[in-house]
């Protein structure tokens, strides 16, 4: 507890760092740009899983395990496929104490694995759609490791869906970009912008890619999570058709999309400050910490007893209250001897507890708790009697204040720009944000934006209007902004 | 579903591939000796995690992730363990498109990975006891491979804890044993056998192996589960040394203990029969199917509107009863069209769901239903205001009755057996079974015994009455009887 924290306006970098580190979220592992999930930052994967794995069976979607290992030859069936992968990949050689006659690819994404199955599960009609998702480890070698953001393995959920049309297959990829942005906005408090990558920008072996792109505290964009319109390109490179109703052979039209431990590095960018991590309460594992406090030991007894009474009264509203949706308040009582309260205060503001109350002598007499909101560090006095129902509302509120905030900010930092040097005073010299901005749709302007500020072209959002402008490198004409950014 | 399914009684190796197959619990995969598990075959993993992940936090547990890849100087470290391990793994020897300074092994086991990693987050007694799992794919290469039972990569959790003594590292090893029991007994309805290892069958670096041994319906042996105590060889590896409270500097004594996805073939041999898959209740996805049945299209929407009302009587009977535990009831209406009801009854049979409700036009006139067991195929009629009450009483009962039905076939093939004649008389030359018997404690002995009949040690039971007399082969002194059986 005696390191310090970077301040975020030193470094944000190393304040990400020591908040994923001192929070016990994650930890460096002895091998080269792998990290190793403390249980505090896996609850909150867990917390991920638990809520998307609703929503992704809400939409009709089934869990499954592929294997971890992609024959070579599979991972060269899609050409540009095994072009964007390949030379990102683990390789296995050996097995079983011999040199493998094919070697094995760690799998960075399963589509080729996937649809060697589905070549042989779909033959009909009937038998679509398929949609199945799985929860697994990828493999992708990094330049740049950084905790959470971009490591060696990762964990991650893939789905993999099959269609009878292509319009069925744009619907899908359409939809769960909808399912991710429900969940960053509404679980996460973290605003997002719905677009469509470039081309340069896709999934290697998409039509078409859609994203979702939050932004950090350090006026970056981070994305979210992924939705890919395949098109045919897997059904063809696996010969997967399927017998129309009318006795027609065709090929599948495929979606894929995913989002992996990466959200907890945006998670942590998002809301955290200076103190420590800051959790959104629908995510965090526990939400409500109660500290008890006794200047004697005589207290004591008294104080525990009135903890239980707190104790009970939010246990009881968490059962029927269902403010926080489909989520139930975890507490805990840090009635932990060997800890000063100041020390609980501080350990518990670094892990990011979203509401801590504190119960003295003093809140016995006068029948009532401190809350304190981890949010915005707000100190209010709450009637014992008026518990049940005011700790589920401030839980209500901080995750309404943390989106709020979250979308403020975004506001405050995004900029409609029309010249080129406006825009490299925002990005190049100022702070950064995001930048609203016409673009020819020139991958070479692209290119050259990229190269000359760092910026990329993030998404061409969903909600662009069409509106007839200059390209803001090169001049010529243009439907529609895009969003550009420095990225994560 | 023209396809038959192998009689047991024919080949009861075939009947369990065709069982695993057609009820699409798994099929093979592309890459050799590799499985795909498919969402029935998951449904059933992601309970089995759902029941466990409670047991073991509510025994002090928490979940955490640890890297893949595990250095191959890391698997040197320990002798035993590398010599055990070494030979069946995977090697990665190129990464991001370049050859590995050290080529490092897809886990086989994460001893060495996570004990490296203790040594960091262990320093004093107050950092103890460490009590972590983790959910997580192993690979370990196979000469035989078997969907479920034998595969080159499967699903497993592995506990990895942390202790201050000898004394506490043994009872955490033989509490996680118990839990692995219970879930065994009380979820898969499966009885098991509760014993040590003999020194040549036990971990690959432990000091003491336990494991759970259940019998297949061909009488023969299958390691459920398996808990160890590592004693200091980690610590002393990975040099995890501790401060006690006065001061001095002790090696951190652990265990470890698993559970995979072998869990589902064990729980396939267990209780399935010829018409497909047996599940018990509590870990079954979908508890009760209710089909509605009409002749003519007359009678549909009144059929399925008297169906509406038993779904709602079951609905409201699950939130309240409790009877199976923690498990609420989860039911499918299949009002498909496409289908018959004889279809659709063979259909559920072979999918194993526990309990059939049938729904015609006479049954709404009497105000009752028609239910089917899977378990005994017994059918009965339920009226209608019993259905909040019967439902889940008969689902007891099938969970009891599969437990009991499995307890007593294995009573009746275990054999207590005092010569090497009447020994092979069953193994070798009868139908098989659990055979109690002496043995010297030496390796030899145990050594021949395996090559003369193909039976093992499978254990030496926990309860086992200490009882002089004679090593079954060799006729030298025994104090206590061991199980010895075929295995799987």
């Amino acid at each position: 507890m005696a390191q310090k924290i970077t301040k975020r306006s030193e470094s944000f970098s190393d304040w990400y760092n020591d908040i994923v580190m001192r929070a016990e979220l994650a930890d460096y592992a002895p091998v080269k740009g792998c990290m190793v999930i403390r249980p505090n930052g896996f609850a909150l994967w867990e917390n991920i899983q638990r809520v998307l794995n609703k929503m992704f069976k809400d939409t009709g979607h089934r869990n499954a395990y592929f294997p971890l290992f992609i024959p070579e030859s599979f991972m060269k069936k899609e050409a540009e496929h095994v072009e964007g992968f390949a030379p990102h990949c683990a390789v296995v050689t050996h097995g079983g104490g011999k040199e493998l006659e094919e070697a094995l690819y760690v799998r960075p994404t399963s589509e080729t694995v996937i649809w060697s199955m589905y070549s042989k599960w779909i033959q009909s009609y009937r038998d679509l759609p398929l949609l199945l998702n799985q929860w697994a480890n990828v493999v992708r070698w990094e330049l740049r490791p950084r905790l959470f953001l971009r490591t060696n393995e990762f964990l991650w959920q893939e789905g993999h869906t099959a269609h009878a049309t292509a319009e069925e297959a744009e619907e899908e990829t359409v939809k769960m970009l909808n399912v991710y942005r429900t969940f960053a906005e509404d679980y996460m408090a973290m605003p997002v912008i719905c677009g469509r990558k470039t081309e340069s920008e896709k999934f290697a072996g998409a039509v078409r890619t859609y994203c979702i792109e939050a932004m950090t505290q350090d006026r970056k964009a981070i994305q979210a999570g992924t939705s890919h319109n395949l098109g045919q390109n897997f059904a063809k490179a696996f010969d997967v058709t399927y017998q129309t109703a009318d006795g027609k052979r065709e090929y599948v039209y495929a979606t894929s999309w995913g989002v992996s431990t990466r959200l907890i590095g945006a998670l942590v960018m998002a809301h955290s400050d200076d103190q420590g991590l800051v959790l959104p309460p629908r995510l965090a594992p526990t939400q409500v910490v109660i500290v008890p406090i006794w200047k004697n030991l005589d207290e004591r007894p008294k104080v525990l007893e009135y903890v239980a009474r707190v104790r009970k009264a939010i246990l009881e509203a968490r059962t029927c209250s269902g403010v926080l949706g489909d989520l139930s308040i975890e507490l805990y009582v840090d009635d932990r001897e060997q800890y000063t309260p100041g020390w609980k205060f501080n350990e518990w503001e670094l892990k990011g507890v979203p509401l801590r109350l504190e119960a003295g002598p003093k809140d016995l007499e006068k029948n009532s708790v401190v809350a304190v909101r981890r949010d915005t560090g707000k100190k209010e006095f709450i009637p014992l009697a008026d518990v049940p129902t005011a700790i589920p509302a401030r839980l209500e509120d901080i995750q309404k204040g943390l989106f709020e905030r979250a979308l403020a900010f975004r506001k405050a930092n995004t900029f409609a720009l029309d010249t080129y040097d406006e825009f490299q005073k925002v990005i190049v010299d100022g702070d950064g944000g995001f930048v609203s901005a016409h673009w020819c749709s020139d991958a070479e302007c692209e290119k050259g934006i990229q190269d000359e500020t760092k910026a990329t072209i993030r998404c061409i959002p969903l909600d662009a209007q069409p509106e007839s402008g200059q390209c803001i490198r090169c001049g010529k004409p243009s439907e529609r902004r895009v969003v550009m950014a420095k990225g994560y």
